[in-house]
């Protein structure tokens, strides 16, 4: 067996991500140790150690857990990262890499960068993954198997660090893209941002209407709306932290929709039906490229 | 072996639903003879009589091939059923059921019934069943099983005649609802028709954007935005006649579903955190619903 790429990785939040970050690095024989600290009281006793190969018992304390760790991850909401960063900063080994799974990337230059103290390596990443589930019972280790995982280090970051970051996501099967953190948060904004706004709306809309639509609604969702539902189940906090954190971007690309959904609201009251099928016929070609890149 | 429901059923239009109509009949054994009209060439010649197990080549005249039929389904776009309805009456067998598969019902009532000889019965049907496939390769037997089928019939039909379109969907698999149209065409504007306009929408929006953020938006299509495109490959032309057809249930759901998205977007804008992450957790109770009712 070769070395493994770190000595001690330690994760800061045991949710969806980060505990299927821990198996996965277990899994792949990644770190020599794995620790995790979790601050949320439902995760303590529930065998976290067992389940997740921990190396130590799930700890509140984040200044402990960070201490020694060649490798910190932070897999908490993204809104919490200002104080975690404030939090770790003097308990972190000269030289040791941090990281983190957040869904917004200029925030982590912004509110991380500026805390760690000098020859700490910041390289934050994104890994393209997850479901509607959420905390540490809904991990596994393969959930970034053939997934995309995207890095953001600042200019002038240490490029063996980077290096390191790339082969723990190679490593637990995901392959990588670096790319500029503005830049990732305008792509996401449409890839995963909208969406996400959008079924949380056509949901709640459906919410509004009297009961006994809303029980019709529910039994015969399976013409559209159970997709809906499904996306709009994501974690509550980690998705106002997003929308909060990526708010320009948002409600740029908010803007541009409303503009074509209006567009197309004329287009049926008119009843302009050529306008309507050329716009139908147009985006079916959009799904053949998302199947041809193995992503559907 | 009991004896078939129908003695001839003939079918207009073999794309998925009526394909799958065609080939879930012949499995069941609910019909002696199946038999199927459609006009489009490109359907001619790919050994439709072998796959669907039809009991005579498909044909391009509709008039020949309700004849004799004591049960007629069209499974077109639901803009032809106007003037198909108009071909078709003189050639119905006295006694004969006219259904079909259509998304919106009211108009059935409207363009199907008032055309209709005296002694021809109309139960209109919608099995809430689909893929974002079309065509008569895309559908198979089994399309319709474990779904809902909803039947609209006009007050005042022969209710021997609704038995019987009902006893056919349940043997196909379905469960089956019995409706009046106008309360099917708003409920399927909320559960189906928004939610199409919206990923229809949603794509288009992407499709505007400049051709390098449009191919990593294919690239990273696996955080949100490659459901929406699963949803807007669907059938352009179905899709048109659907919203010209159900115009007045869509914009009004299309208005609700714009002033909840203004109040989110307000709430984005002026960072109001505590309404975001209060919606988001409202919206999570629907997709247990969901699930619940075993329609995930």
């Amino acid at each position: 067996m070769t070395e493994p790429l770190f000595e001690r990785v330690a994760l800061i939040g045991i949710g969806l991500i980060g505990s299927s970050l821990a198996r996965a690095i277990k899994t792949q024989g990644i770190a020599r140790e794995v620790v995790a600290a979790d601050r949320n009281a439902d995760y303590s006793g529930i065998g976290l150690e067992g389940d997740l190969g921990l190396d130590h018992p799930l700890s509140p304390d984040v200044a402990a857990t960070v201490a020694g760790a060649d490798l910190v991850v932070l897999c908490t909401p993204v809104g919490s990262f200002g104080t975690l960063a404030a939090e770790i900063a003097p308990h972190l080994k000269p030289g040791a890499i941090v990281s983190d799974v957040g869904s917004v990337k200029e925030l982590v230059l912004r509110e991380v960068a500026p805390r760690l103290p000098p020859g700490v390596h910041l390289v934050p990443a994104h890994p393209i993954a997850g479901t509607e589930h959420s905390g540490p019972k809904a991990g596994f280790a393969t959930l970034f198997k053939g997934r995309w995982c995207i890095l953001t280090p600042p200019e002038g970051t240490d490029p063996a660090a980077v290096a390191k970051v790339r082969a723990l996501w190679e490593g637990v099967g995901s392959m990588v893209e670096v790319m500029e953190a503005a830049h990732h948060d305008r792509v996401l904004a449409i890839t995963s941002h909208l969406p996400h706004l959008i079924a949380y709306t056509i949901v709640d809309t459906a919410v509004g209407l009297e009961n006994s639509t809303q029980s019709e609604v529910i039994k015969f969702s399976a013409s559209g709306f159970r997709d809906f539902t499904r996306i709009a189940a994501s974690d509550p906090v980690m998705w106002r932290d997003i929308f909060l954190n990526n708010r320009e971007a948002v409600l740029d690309i908010l803007q541009r929709f409303t503009e074509d959904l209006t567009r197309l609201q004329r287009a049926i009251r008119r009843g302009e039906g050529d306008t309507l099928q050329e716009l139908f016929t147009r985006t079916r070609r959009i799904r053949r490229e998302v199947v041809d890149a193995n992503q559907a």
